[in-house]
């Protein structure tokens, strides 16, 4: 059993989108992809979900289209935690700080009288999650301050070499919904720059966005704290602050995406009402655009939540959704299997 | 001789560069460069700076070489003011805050009598220009904060139709450095991304350097104020706010290398001491990096400064470059041509 998981993880790693500009064609190769008769979104059964998303992307890439849009302005944003990959039982990023700071909890006494890191060390897990994506990043933030990034950046590869997830005992970067991994391909392959916008860690995610998604770290934008030069004596680095700088999270997302990316998306995907204004603000693009929401409705295969969930709470968002006509993916009927190494042949 | 100029300047403008994103070749066309007999640079003179650029990039992108690097980590940082534009009388930014302020004087009797609109109504540029990118900063988020980013977009693309240099007589815009547009056309076709990483501000930039540059905004690091999203009644909108968010100069620089690109780059060009820790920063990666200087040397096609300059001082990263054995770029001697609208057919 255990071979056949990892060698269809390894088949549908190998599947993974490269960074767009990688992707040269080969000599003498049409270019457009459009023309080809190959389904670009296999893993997403037929019905008015794929129908909308293929209609919208032949609209914006047709020359003469009336919805059509240049290249350069085809932008479009994916929310992170619940949207490409899963949230549950809790944001990763809050199992990656839980073990770094039981890691170097013998070093720090202080920490058992000191919150959040006393509830994190006695285990009360629903008053760390109460906190959300921001208590979250107060977390990190506390626990990673004076590090260098470089030693960051090795912190989170070396706990996802490590780190099993408890559900599925896979590490937790492999479970990442492989039709959306399609989606962010075939958006590529139509001129599109796909980017992440996350209430999730900047410098969590980009060790790894690239090699999974195909997002290079330069189109990740998320949360952060603040950071400092150190010439170091001629060994420069970025050493992180005990300071917040940026929360990209509901209203801090079209601001993030100003910041980061400069551009309004014509496609924006989320799953929670922390991407309400991201989409929003997507819809007031006057050259068109997509609002798409994934709405978690298969608890076999993964989970299923919506209004009443302490993570990932979709509730307004899928009002509006509803009202307004955006297209809202609903996992169990709309895809035919979540993760990767879920692949049928 | 009005019609030749604007005739250049239009070829010239069609040689720029697009987004690389964009540059997809056409069918059966071989895609590498290296291999073709065309100068890369015909606007550089031969000499040990062009062969120094061409050898690094020779030796950065042929697989084998001791000094390969993947394209995905071939990140390019390039600084704007007098490195990819001119910088002289004074920052242009600070004309395009001048012209605006003046604008709006009727509208703000009060500034008669309130620094730095005082000054700069009256035109003591000594007192203003004393204030460097950081002061520009600041004359920009008082003169600026209220607007939307939509309003102050379309008030700098205003600016460059309608303003002119004073001493070329020129939109801004086109007073760019023929050389380096072709260096960062070079280093994208030969895999690299390219970025803007200046002390000025970012969205004073972002308007015009995809069109000039190539480089689209989200490749685009600059300084800023702080923003907020405006659900504005169902019509969002990011609104500007007299709050400083980010300077992005000196040791600032790879601090806003690490937020906004996340990786360090193997290449970096810069022309004052501002961007000293930029090239420090590029100078400490593993992989091998070049570090370049504009050094300003020629009053007569633009203009010779250095050690003592009160814009764009180059004096301590002079010193270091010779030390370390940067490459210096003599403006006088290494440039053919120094604006398009100087090229020679």
């Amino acid at each position: 059993m255990k071979v056949n998981i990892y060698t269809s993880l390894l088949m549908a790693l190998l599947l993974v989108p490269c960074s767009c500009k990688e992707q040269t064609p080969p000599e003498g190769e049409t270019v457009s992809v459009e023309t080809t008769s190959v389904d670009p979104l296999p893993s997403w059964n037929e019905g008015k979900t794929k129908e909308a998303i293929m209609a919208f992307v032949e609209g914006v890439t047709r020359e003469g289209s009336p919805t059509f849009v240049p290249q350069a302005d085809r932008i479009a944003t994916f929310d992170n935690d619940g949207n490409l990959w899963s949230e549950q039982p809790f944001y990763f990023q809050l199992q990656f700080a839980i073990d770094r700071v039981r890691a170097m909890a013998s070093d720090h006494p202080e920490w058992k009288d000191q919150q959040p890191f006393k509830a994190l060390l006695e285990g009360d897990m629903q008053a760390l999650m109460a906190e959300g994506e921001p208590g979250l990043i107060k977390l990190v933030m506390a626990s990673h301050a004076g590090m260098t990034t470089a030693d960051f950046d090795a912190s989170v590869k070396d706990w996802l070499e490590r780190a099993r997830h408890p559900r599925f005992d896979q590490p937790y970067n492999t479970l990442v919904y492989q039709p959306m991994l399609e989606l962010l391909d075939y958006l590529r392959d139509n001129g599109f720059t796909t980017f992440i916008v996350s209430g999730g860690g900047i410098d969590f995610m980009r060790p790894w966005t690239e090699e999974v998604y195909g997002i290079p770290p330069h189109q990740v934008v998320g949360s952060s704290i603040k950071a400092e030069f150190d010439y170091n004596a001629g060994s420069p680095v970025i050493r992180k602050l005990p300071e917040l700088d940026f929360i990209d999270d509901k209203a801090g997302k079209p601001v993030g995406i100003h910041k980061f990316i400069g551009k309004k998306p014509i496609f924006a995907s989320g799953n929670s009402d922390g991407d309400l204004q991201m989409l929003q603000y997507t819809a007031s693009n006057p050259k068109g655009a997509f609002m798409l929401y994934l709405h978690h409705t298969d608890a076999e295969r993964e989970w299923a939540y919506d209004r009443d969930s302490h993570i990932g709470r979709l509730d307004k968002g899928l009002d509006e959704a509803r009202e307004k006509g955006w297209t809202v993916i609903d996992m169990k009927t709309d895809w035919k299997v979540v993760y990767p190494f879920q692949t049928v042949e």
